[in-house]
């Protein structure tokens, strides 16, 4: 039996990041990660479905990419591309799409095909965390553009890239999530985006659209896609079935032209994504998607009052936030004097777990007194709870808010 | 609509693999690839496994690695741990099982740890081209170590090391397969595996064992894992699930010792693998993994049988190998005068796909006049006609068969 007394230290390589921790299970309190709601997890569905596509092609699973290839299950692709011809105007092909194990695939796969160390992106200054951090591991140069309630300010894209022309820097993407924008849950308007377009064409530098969450809106209204707004290409586009479905199934897709895919597909070595899951959402996306999307999204706008609610109550003034358009997190700024990376150590040890502001931008400044909050996973009882012990622990720490919420509505 | 007139050529990074070629399908004689006999993917007790689990535990996968951690489903580790204690002889706790997106992801996270550029590694000489090929990209110098019928030989192993000592090289692990061989088919003995142990040991370079057909064994006997053998760590094992279950779910596993896992762990960035796939092959595994298993590898015997009879029957003398001890490939030596990947070239024009030697090989010259057939997919029926197609294809382009076989059993 293997006692470690080996010592691999001399030989790993340079800088690895730090080693994981155990796992001790989920905080009582979880507002952190894309979890979703397990009461909508379509579990009788889902078994119908696989009942149903293994009872039919069971025996596929014999082989690499059942009978479909490398670019995925293709049932999945013709509903993708069904569903984003629907929703988001993008025409395409099931050629144009390629299934991915997530949507974090994609990231990987766009990035080994854009970037080489040094080279320069444009990202919205608050932006996804997997994003920010893959880009420091690869030492990225990601130029943070500011956000206002239409999303990335193009204002400030025409500066940066001005600015970098000048200084001959050609930035490899504008990477944006602009439907449901992740941490302040904006969507971009048409009209800016048709601008943004216009400028990354005039710069030659491409965008790169992340619409992971672009199908939970509230009033299920969106723009199009700026892949399918643009008239001249120049737009990768990812998505992702964690959120409309269950992110445990790691299921996402890339849309681009087959030029660029089929130079992804050479850096995708995984020997395709798992087709089991792929088999079980194509059979249950074709009848039930359009069904089940609806009825998640009404769950998550409920949770997102209850969590707007507490805030109301147990931090009153002091946490301030806009409403999100959909999605599954609030972006909630506390005051100046509160460091939320302090905040979320001293939360954990009572229970709550935060996301702190710094690790979704790229402004440490600005995300300091800043966090997100994800409202999907916990119920609304323990949304409350959860908030009333976040406050505590805030006043204790910070000294703010000031008041316990009980105080202050018996003075009122 | 985007037309692709957005130009990515100049934004690409250097030195990326070729573009994928489309997808056309199977071909018609299919001998290349991990690929299984679609007749024993146990579809019926997978559909059963998927119910009960879903049924149970669905709601789960509205989190992010469901209950158990980023580490996989612990059910499926927990079948683990008491699967390579019986079969491997490896006492490992399910703290130190990852489960990975294939084995393949567990190739990535072992070289992501342990690989830089210029680094040097020892490899079998013939070995599995997914990991010849991932070294080529890395930039790692892959010393090939020859083989006999006993797997790789140590007296070239300490030689390599001795030579790289001598060079002031430490090399950055011992890559072996030592539980039939891909290609060659063979089991290293319990002898030469403690000998392998001692070099790695005494010159401080770990092994990395690679287990994945160790459950197809004819006689089902097999010795300890190295990993299960050496007392003073120094080795990582992966295995998979793909040859024994089916290779379309992308579920593989690595065992090491939690303080090299943890820093593996930290590299896998994917969020989870699929947990879909983990729920249904534990609940599958619990209860028919020891039956199955056995009823599979009496089915790729008997077309292992078939595809032997074939090579007689068509190729005569002119194909020689040694019979493999388990698996779902043969490792066949055609006449010098055979160039393989020309070979593989004329016979993918008639409908057959082979695996030409030098993929499988750090020796160009020693693979050019071999091959690797998979006999696994195939029925017996396509392996008879499929052996005919490429003896007449060889003849035609070599010379080689000289008569058919027909005219050489008439003269018999």
């Amino acid at each position: 039996m293997p006692s470690g007394s080996f010592d691999f230290a001399p030989l790993l390589t340079p800088s690895l990041p730090p080693p994981a921790a155990k796992w001790t299970g989920f905080p009582k309190y979880n507002f952190i990660g894309g979890n979703n709601d397990p009461g909508h997890v379509p579990v009788d569905e889902l078994i119908t479905a696989a009942t149903a596509v293994l009872a039919r092609e069971g025996s596929t699973l014999a082989t690499y990419g059942l009978n479909s290839g490398p670019l995925g299950y293709r049932p999945l692709r013709e509903f993708l591309a069904d569903k984003l011809k629907r929703t988001a105007g993008i025409a395409c092909s099931v050629e144009e799409i390629l299934i991915t194990s997530g949507s974090l695939q994609g990231l990987d796969l766009v990035n080994g095909l854009l970037l080489a160390p040094g080279d320069t992106v444009l990202i919205e200054q608050e932006s996804y965390q997997g994003a920010l951090t893959r880009l420091a591991r690869l030492g990225i140069n990601a130029v943070g553009i500011p956000l206002d309630d239409d999303g990335m300010r193009v204002d400030a894209v025409a500066a940066a890239l001005d600015d970098l022309e000048r200084r001959g820097i050609r930035a490899k993407y504008i990477y944006i999530i602009p439907t449901v924008q992740n941490p302040t849950g904006t969507i971009m308007g048409e009209a800016r985006r048709r601008e943004l377009l216009r400028l990354s064409q005039a710069h030659h530098v491409p965008i790169f659209e992340d619409d992971c969450y672009a199908d939970l809106i509230w009033d299920g209204r969106r723009p199009p896609a700026l892949y399918a707004m643009s008239d001249r290409g120049g737009v990768i586009h990812i998505g992702s079935f964690s959120k409309t479905i269950a992110p445990a199934l790691r299921v996402g897709y890339v849309v681009a032209p087959w030029d660029i895919l089929s130079r992804m597909l050479a850096l995708k070595t995984d020997a395709g994504s798992g087709a089991l899951e792929q088999m079980v959402l194509a059979e249950f996306c074709a009848c039930h998607f359009n069904k089940h999307v609806p009825e998640l999204t009404r769950a998550l706008r409920a949770k997102l009052d209850t969590l707007m609610d507490a805030l109301a109550e147990h931090f009153g003034t002091a946490a301030e936030f806009d409403e999100p358009k959909g999605g599954i997190f609030l972006w909630v700024k506390l005051p100046d004097a509160v460091d939320t990376p302090k905040l979320a150590q001293a939360a954990l040890a009572a229970g709550v777990a935060i996301n702190p502001g710094p690790d979704w931008s790229t402004s440490k400044t600005y995300g300091k007194s800043r966090l997100r909050l994800c409202f999907a996973n916990p119920s609304t009882h323990v949304i409350r709870e959860g908030v009333a012990v976040l406050a505590e622990v805030c006043r204790r720490e910070f000294g703010v808010p000031q008041r316990s919420a009980n105080v202050e509505r018996a003075n009122a």
